[in-house]
């Protein structure tokens, strides 16, 4: 049975997500590369299991890496469709695309909340 | 419920195992990277789903890729603990590592098994 992971709701005035693929279009192969580095597990993790908000920018998870590698990152998770985000302003924010994710790739998500990075 | 893959029964006379990572040395991250191809996908999917012996060469997947290139991918989805080869002779023979990725990653090769190349 899929875990149940954290969603809030979301705040009013929402923008509108940046482009992203449509559930239908969603490639394995994509979601896999997305989920082939420990940087971007961590990210995928937290915002499964301890998203706080409806969406979070890239300063809440408190990595150690430049501003232009997390935006990297970021942009990379969303173009495969693991997260969408949306602009506020001067920030983006992300989160999982948990039942789309869940739609199509059954289980999946369950293996990222339940991945540990390499000690 | 996991489905059921083809494993078919070892040969006598098995070669061993060419080098490959233990599954409790098993990287989502890595595993996730070796899936991220539809090639390796594709690879993957036959293996579970149409093998008629116990492990395949290269020749037998019908992959129209230089051979230099399947060598790589082959290789590439050992390595990350995708599959298991062997040497017999001047063949290298794939098959997947069911019951370790099982273990390690459950419901991950339902996902490959479902998978389909875009068309």
């Amino acid at each position: 049975m899929p875990a149940a992971f954290k969603t809030l709701p979301a705040p009013p005035g929402l923008p509108e997500p940046l482009p992203e693929p449509a559930v239908a279009d969603l490639r394995l192969e994509e979601v896999m590369g997305a989920l082939s580095s420990s940087l971007r597990l961590t990210i995928v993790r937290k915002l499964l299991l301890e998203s706080e908000e409806f969406d979070h920018s890239c300063h809440w998870f408190g990595l150690d890496r430049p501003k232009s590698s997390l935006t990297h990152h970021f942009k990379a998770l969303r173009e495969a469709g693991v997260t969408r985000q949306r602009q506020y302003g001067l920030e983006r924010r992300s989160q999982v695309r948990i039942d789309d994710l869940n739609a199509r790739f059954p289980g999946l998500l369950d293996l990222v909340a339940a991945w540990t990075p390499q000690p």
